[in-house]
């Protein structure tokens, strides 16, 4: 089902986030994003968009298919 | 830029889904989508919802993260 996938993203999300050691604040700062928004993702809360998938993946240094890679193991 | 996600996502959607020749039409009804929406897609005029991009990467039978190495190559 489709909402699975915000699920894992979200789960994913907070995992590589916290493994970098990077708070909420900081990480919404990092994006530009609202840490609220950071928060409802990293809860499978909000349906991301790609241009956010994107700002997202590169605050953590990462491509956009690496970062799937690690939400789909 | 975030914008330009959108431009190279779209191109690497149509290039991959008309590979496997399926239509526009027959892809949006796949995916349960408008096929305006899908053209939108396609010319970068969206920013898609990763719900959508998990509807698209079923429909071309690839994980997301797949259908990203080929968005990034």
């Amino acid at each position: 089902m489709e909402k699975d996938i915000l699920i894992e993203f979200g789960k994913t999300l907070r995992r590589l986030r916290t493994e970098k050691s990077i708070s909420q604040e900081n990480f919404a700062a990092i994006c530009n994003l609202h840490r609220t928004y950071i928060s409802d993702v990293e809860l499978g809360k909000r349906n991301v968009s790609l241009e956010n998938i994107k700002r997202m993946a590169d605050a953590l240094q990462m491509n956009i298919s690496e970062l799937f890679m690690e939400v789909e193991k």
